[in-house]
């Protein structure tokens, strides 16, 4: 029942083909918790500048954000610039000013060390290891990451992907990481290098959720706008890891709706800039996208 | 019950980066054909040359396919030589060497012009108008088409769209045709056109079905051996297409198991170059293959 998250809190200046939006509210670890609120309680260790409005904090705890995590710091927050072209799975950065980011320095408060899922954002890999040893006996872990520490700190990533039970990523950087073209190979690549589950975002195609004997393909909403394509990973290991998080059941029938899950909060959260969607989102709402994607995706056993 | 497939018969070249293959059998008539006739009766209108082997064309009549509508010409049979990269999704065409083929002009003889399931598989869509004019009242006609005939018959390729119930086509097709990068809003667009029904074939992701107020999306199989991707599309047609007719139900329901049954074929022709694996199909392994799709994408409804 306790999800900890630990990653960015950021001002996002976001350009698409069908808008733009400058500093606006971002972060992965913001866009995770506020998805993740509406399954279950959220604890937050994270950092901000002083820049950071005092009204997106309320928010966040008038969510069942716990920010007791969350450092406040002198100077600036994190800041990042990019641009999507018509190809939306892809974002060019333009700019990155790194901030207070550059020394966070994750500390895990006493009362969230024996939080039982944990959700380690896309930060480095070395503080990704720092956190799991922070954390008395969890569940359940799982961790993102991103071409640039694949690329950087290699051996780093491949160290936390030993500590922890379940990664969340992009197609592409399975395939970067293994080394292997053929996703199948490349994730079983992946999960002999520790983690049991895996779970790899696609982008528009959906979502795959892959385990040592078994495989399970998630469907992609066919959305006729897409906004805003930023924070869509971070939003679906939100609902991902909350609904996991509320339902404490760990079966491949759970993970499954999980994903389902996950795939919804995404598919609201690029219908418009930062996460303005998420903010006024229903429990019916989000039932009833539950239940677009199984119209979707069912067909006749024979 | 009558299925009529009107296209190309050939001799490939296929490198893939698994091995290559010197003149094997192919063409988008041979391999809609042997991937229907697991379902159903086939009518074959095509070309070959003199080259063509009569052990080959044996075993289609075997496969229960009526050549009655097969002209053989003097000359040589329509060559094609292609690459693929680790993209398996997209060939390089290294030599076309058109022959007969050239010449095609479809003749849909009398005992076939009462056919009720027609696919005109990618030729010239002129062609594929005059077939269509040969019919009487089918219950279905649909199409493929190619690039090439994008580009440089485009007016009349629209008007052949005017005249189908389905095309099925790949998905860079689609957005190409419409000029819209959204993949649902280009294929409404290609549904003003005139057809009703569009399957959007997406490779390894899987394949949509796509109508004016519905979507299905039916996965891709994750496969770890992908030797030669060459007549994939043509080999779904033949299972989606050879389904439809076998059964005589065009309920939505009906469709999105064709298109299950498209996907199971199109997956095991890519496991060898030519038509190899489906030479030795059996029914047992198409159902079997079938279930394997419903363990991929089955989640709970809540």
């Amino acid at each position: 029942m306790s999800l900890l998250v630990v990653g960015s809190m950021a001002f996002d200046s976001v350009k698409t083909p069908f808008g733009e939006r400058e500093g606006a509210i971002g972060g992965s670890a913001t866009y995770f918790s506020v998805s993740a609120s509406y399954f279950t309680e959220v604890r937050l260790v994270a950092i901000v500048g002083s820049d950071f409005p005092q009204s997106e904090l309320d928010f966040l705890a008038e969510r069942s954000v716990d920010l007791a995590g969350l450092e406040r710091s002198e100077g600036e927050t994190f800041k990042w610039k990019g641009e999507y072209g018509f190809d939306l799975n892809t974002a060019r950065t333009l700019d990155t000013q790194l901030n207070v980011f550059q020394d966070f320095r994750p500390q895990v408060p006493d009362a969230f060390s024996e939080s039982e899922y944990v959700f380690l954002a896309n930060i480095d890999p070395e503080l990704q290891a720092s956190v799991v040893e922070q954390v008395k006996s969890p569940r359940l872990v799982a961790c993102d990451t991103m071409n640039f520490w694949i690329e950087g700190k290699r051996d780093e990533l491949v160290k936390t992907f030993g500590m922890v039970d379940m990664v969340v990523i992009n197609e592409g950087e399975v395939r970067e990481l293994a080394g292997e073209s053929n996703v199948l190979k490349a994730s079983r690549k992946i999960i002999e290098m520790g983690p049991s589950t895996l779970v790899v975002k696609q982008g528009e195609y959906g979502a795959l959720l892959i385990q040592k004997d078994s495989v399970f393909s998630a469907p992609g909403l066919l959305l006729e706008d897409i906004y805003d394509p930023t924070g869509a990973g971070d939003t679906f290991a939100g609902g991902f890891m909350g609904y996991l998080s509320s339902e404490e059941d760990m079966s491949d029938a759970s993970l499954r709706r999980a994903v389902i899950f996950g795939s919804v909060m995404a598919s609201f959260n690029v219908e418009s800039f930062s996460y303005d969607r998420l903010r006024v989102l229903t429990q019916t709402e989000i039932e009833t996208r539950y239940r677009q994607f199984s119209d979707l995706a069912s067909f006749d056993r024979i």
